[in-house]
């Protein structure tokens, strides 16, 4: 079994052809912007990376995201590398999984001989689960779970002998949704992937923020030099520059404005979405996505749901514009 | 449990004091020169590294290692990460480890409930382990076992139901022990490093060299994306550079014989070895260990070989003078 994903920019060109650098990809959530880069020393390319190197990022981490002395913080080389080892934390349950939501979380407990639960509340929990998994702010749809539900999930999945996971990947640029402040809590594992605001996907980096108990065992899973040199050398930069921080976030603002402006001017209607991608509905939204890829648009199509279609950020107002011609025609040939 | 490693330069700077410039970091074997990086792109850095990326850095790998196309390769953030997951390969039984070696591989069996038997040769190998692990050059003595001994134990073990790791992380700079033509016979893995020859050890790559099953079965419990863009780029660069790839070698030559000309002039006894690092008796080891870092000098010394230390090698002519200044001096205070 393969998962679709977005992201798969080689497979469209391949299949639709034109000259990539025509194409405007918003099949992710990544913001198309790349957090200004720090010097990367060449010691920091040749050497194992060292204690000292990551403790230092852990801690930059630890201010960044919020998060108190007594909660343990685990690098790993994405959040994906994390949602691998979760289900096995646990001897083999029932885990209920809010959704729709990123498919990945499912994939990994079934993977490891789990039943999973689909539900699409907090109250379709069922009794028999001892894991939960939210991704909060949800992807696709960007629905929000409060602070207060969540922690009252954790606590009720720790009575039974498991743990919730908050999956914040997107909360980044929404620190109000952000379970953070909890960290250290029994029972939470809180997952931060460090790409997708920072526009750094390709680094692969993510967080758990966890109890010391099981921040120890991840460890201990992941082994060591877990994560790269240069990826911890880069969070430690973006996480502790506050005056970058906030120029970059303003400029993702008005990314994401240029692009509810552009689906606002071609009557796409926005049901969803976080500061990093909008979710629209419409009729035929497959045959959009279809139509858009030979405008050389890639957008995200979803099998589950005929009606959607995420866009994520266009970089610039030129790319805006491009986006906004090529939306008009693609609208244009699936109503004709 | 916490194993010892190479690499440590911030644990001893901050034990022995010293500004961290004067100090003399031989205590992997790592090559001390970083092969020249290629430009990254900034969608490199930007996107989740895709299928075609991860593709060409592979086939790269397959042309430079010597796989040939029936074998699988699976590149891994690390062999590091590949040692974690290997004993998930089968249900827990016996393996059987060639040693004194690197104890990552004993570690993760033994986090994984299987019996570990240690052992000095192929012979001891005992009927009841049903895999096997051979560093090969061995760490740290450099001994090598032979291609045709090694093809008969990993039929041998794949017999048992099982299979023979080899690991080949020191093996770039002697392509006459590896078994990477052999790749893809079943019961083999035969794991690379990328980052000690290239002097990369802050990237975390690896590859594993396997049959196509076994490659299929590593790379799902891995998950998506698991290895970055920049690492992806920079090997399939360095694979595929022969004059820069010739000229690196030739300059890495030179730097063992830096190191050997070191310890020949101050009579230390070069016992084993690779291109990478050099094995040395000395009565009093550890004391000399010791003595080193007091004059800023980190070299390896093993908890089981109170009489062995390990160099790893000088970057270049300069360093090479300031550890002969440095030895003349430690092992001078080491006998008085």
């Amino acid at each position: 079994m393969q998962i679709e994903h977005g992201g798969a920019l080689d497979r469209a060109v391949m299949h639709f052809g034109g000259p990539p650098a025509d194409w405007i990809d918003l099949s992710t959530g990544i913001n198309p912007e790349v957090f200004p880069l720090p010097v990367i020393s060449t010691a920091i390319w040749n050497r194992l990376p060292d204690q000292m190197l990551l403790a230092s990022t852990v801690e930059a981490a630890r201010i960044y995201y919020g998060v108190g002395s007594e909660a343990g913080i685990v690098a790993a080389p994405g959040t994906q590398a994390l949602i691998q080892i979760l289900p096995e934390l646990k001897t083999v349950g029932e885990v209920a999984i809010l959704g729709p939501t990123y498919q990945e979380h499912a994939f990994s407990f079934q993977q490891a001989k789990w039943h999973v639960s689909h539900c699409a509340s907090i109250e379709e929990i069922s009794e028999s689960a001892n894991v939960a998994v939210i991704v909060n702010p949800n992807n696709p749809d960007g629905r929000i779970t409060s602070v207060e539900s969540l922690v009252d999930l954790a606590r009720k999945m720790h009575g039974r002998g498991g743990f919730l996971i908050v999956d914040e990947a997107f909360a980044d640029p929404h620190p109000e949704t952000s379970l953070a402040a909890h960290a250290g809590m029994d029972g939470l594992i809180i997952l931060k992937s460090f790409g997708k605001f920072f526009g750094l996907g390709g680094l692969r980096l993510g967080f758990a923020l966890t109890s010391q108990g099981t921040a120890e065992r991840l460890k201990l899973r992941l082994g060591p030099w877990a994560v790269s040199g240069p990826a911890l050398v880069i969070a430690a930069h973006a996480f502790s520059d506050a005056k970058r921080l906030d120029d970059y976030t303003s400029r993702l603002k008005i990314r994401r404005k240029l692009l509810a402006d552009v689906l606002a001017e071609v009557k796409l209607t926005e049901i969803g979405g976080t500061m990093l991608f909008s979710l629209i509905e419409f009729e035929q939204a497959h045959k959009l996505h279809d139509e858009l890829c030979q405008k050389h648009v890639l957008t995200r199509k979803f099998a589950y749901a005929p009606h959607w279609l995420r866009f994520g950020l266009p970089l610039d107002e030129s790319a805006a514009s491009r986006l906004h011609k090529r939306l008009v025609l693609a609208i244009s040939a699936v109503q004709s």
